[in-house]
């Protein structure tokens, strides 16, 4: 059966995130029904990374297997057809090597975090980013990340149900950066990079460093929370809303 | 009575346009029911520009008069309060002589038009911009453009219910923009300034700069559209879901 790889954009708002379940409306599920209007029997796509409930992404990959040769964009159509009314979007359709697997072949992960600070509530971006109504130190927060770079048992910032092996990543990227937001006030924007995540591993990094804007917490603290290796003390895990799967790579980008 | 002029932002997705309505739910309605929580027997308040239905502002001006001396932090944290859940935010209050007037007093009003292109439909921002799918030249839309800045008869580009006395208007700004957009394609944005605009305006000038852009027309044609003088001239007028208000500008900024 030929293998294709699926480039996704997804609202996760109504969706109890990515991993297929029998009672909820998932992202995994929605796709697949989907898919089985194109070919009966399909078989269980595999994504690259299971975005908990409310999770957006830009750039989810997936991978499925079909009986018959599709050409890239005709299949990226046909499913954005078949995918209406649910805010989820094919962006990209290509063939790929049979052992090609978008999760054990993905090399890097990007999560981009938007945090938006005023007093007012959002209206465009409702579900889209997490609205605080106090002013962040990013020059803090910037200084307590630097804490996180590198390779670290990252037990602190792993959730108590976290199905990895081992709580040792690499953190190879927390850039913080802002700008001003249309309307009033700053979005401030979290890219994170690492080969792999833990479970929650961005949003208790967002939730302690949000602690450390708002000036409750030291940036050594975020060392010191680290070096515990206890998630008891990690700041507190921010909500769902503000986080994107932005980019998955790959050895070689199967799209180009 | 003390006036106060509202800074507004809003997702006009949900509401039949800014002028109230017995029946529709529009966004004047709506903030005048917050302010009838605050007071009764609030005056209609005036808005600095009247939006249509599904067009947004990130910046509408209104004025408002009320019994109450209201400190302008407090003002805008009570009406967002009552504003719940309608997607509208106050994101600044102010105090203003009885005399100034949201829509009179007004110097210049900047709107901004998104549009994305790309094949797949639009997922996170559907309803917030207008998503073509087949790619647009830029240069030559700027080339189109550039025959509308200036002192015109904007009868071409003036909708048939247009209720402004004269259709000569002077356009001091449209310049139009390209960046990635974050999930694939490309977001293009038209920055339109006037002192004042006639109804339809910016989305008659949008709808036919597209179709300079596909290739279908030629810059010069809009032109010979504008010297025209005739609504049958114009090119389609594009949604109104990719329309912002921006800013609405005074002598004097009163939210300083």
């Amino acid at each position: 059966m030929p293998r294709y790889a699926l480039k996704i954009e997804y609202d996760g708002s109504p969706f109890s995130g990515w991993q297929r379940q029998t009672d909820q409306p998932t992202v995994q599920g929605t796709l697949e029904a989907a898919l089985a209007k194109l070919e009966s029997e399909v078989p269980s796509i595999v994504g690259a990374g299971r975005t908990d409930a409310g999770v957006h992404a830009w750039g989810q990959i997936a991978h499925c297997d079909l009986r018959k040769p599709w050409q890239g964009e005709r299949l990226c159509a046909a499913l954005n057809y078949h995918l209406r009314p649910h805010p989820i979007a094919i962006t990209a359709c290509a063939p790929v090597a049979s052992d090609w697997h978008a999760r054990f072949s993905a090399i890097a992960r990007t999560y981009v975090f938007r945090l938006v600070v005023r007093p007012g509530p959002l209206t465009h971006h409702r579900g889209l980013a997490w609205r605080v109504s106090h002013d962040l130190d990013t020059e803090a927060m910037a200084e307590g990340a630097a804490h996180l770079l590198g390779r670290h048992d990252f037990t602190t910032f792993r959730s108590s149900i976290c199905q990895s092996q081992s709580p040792i990543k690499t953190l190879d990227r927390l850039d913080i950066s802002a700008k001003d937001y249309p309307g009033g006030g700053r979005e401030i924007q979290f890219h994170v990079e690492a080969r792999s995540f833990l479970h929650n591993q961005v949003r208790s990094f967002v939730g302690t460093l949000e602690r450390v804007g708002a000036g409750s917490w030291s940036p050594a603290r975020v060392g010191e929370a680290l070096m515990a290796r206890d998630r008891a003390a990690c700041g507190p895990v921010c909500p769902p809303h503000g986080l994107y799967l932005a980019e998955v790579r790959y050895p070689k980008d199967p799209f180009l």
